[in-house]
């Protein structure tokens, strides 16, 4: 797809047309960012949450290749351009008041998308401990497929 | 599960404690919120994209109801008070640097979880249209289950 990068995308419109017209105006916030959120094509797993801006967007549909914005890099980020698990885009939808995007992906080299190496990100479920409290208890089906320390550097 | 009002959930520690430890210390943002995302417990689904103040992530945790905080409102939002459509949680994650939880729901009611009435607030994905350019193009499968008229009025 063809987006200018000097006017990426039309302003978003009123309520109306903002929630059930055909023109992609995505509302970035006051940081000029927008929640993404990416799950597995497939069998739809919650792989990450991140954000991104205009530039990150615009190359995300432009490419087919996920770009998001690093906030603590304050850089655009090419996910998996370290660790060689680049996510391919094979839907991207938007929802109704266009505040979030959603990624449905297919990663690729050994499918990990945290940056621990798991293939998701969210592999701690709430649980309630001993004294009642909640505590979190590790999804030990999902193990870490590289080292970040060795991917990454040991600061990572 | 209890949690204290007073104190909800311990301050984060350090970066490796975040990640692989057992305690639930969520990092709000500057504005006190969370980013939540919810899918169908079922199927994965993605269903909504909102967000939590301490006080609704609380709640949220004790009853196993869902409850976010309205931006627009600036109040705690129990979802589908007024549809009818209240969330019950099946698990609840975080994720590696406990910026954002996941929501693993079943949905009461007719299964709406979008204010237009559909099962999901994504109902739209980005083609694209003759000119090159992207459009969007709505999902015909999700068909809103109700009147958002008739629901929350005609201001909705």
């Amino acid at each position: 797809m063809t987006i200018s990068s000097d006017m990426p995308f039309p302003a978003p419109g009123p309520k109306a047309e903002l929630e059930t017209g055909d023109v992609l105006s995505p509302r970035f916030g006051p940081d000029g960012l927008i929640t993404a959120v990416t799950v597995d094509a497939e069998d739809n797993t919650v792989l990450m949450v991140a954000h991104m801006n205009s530039e990150a967007l615009r190359l995300t549909v432009e490419t087919g290749i996920a770009h998001y914005w690093s906030r603590s890099r304050q850089a655009i980020w090419k996910k998996g351009e370290t660790s060689g698990n680049m996510q391919s885009v094979r839907e991207l939808r938007i929802d109704c008041d266009q505040d979030c995007v959603l990624l449905k992906v297919t990663t690729a080299g050994d499918g990990a998308n945290c940056h621990t190496g798991r293939r998701s990100c969210f592999y701690r479920a709430v649980t309630k401990g001993v004294d009642g409290r909640p505590r979190l208890e590790t999804d030990k089906s999902d193990q870490p497929r590289f080292d970040p320390n060795t991917v990454y550097g040991s600061d990572s």
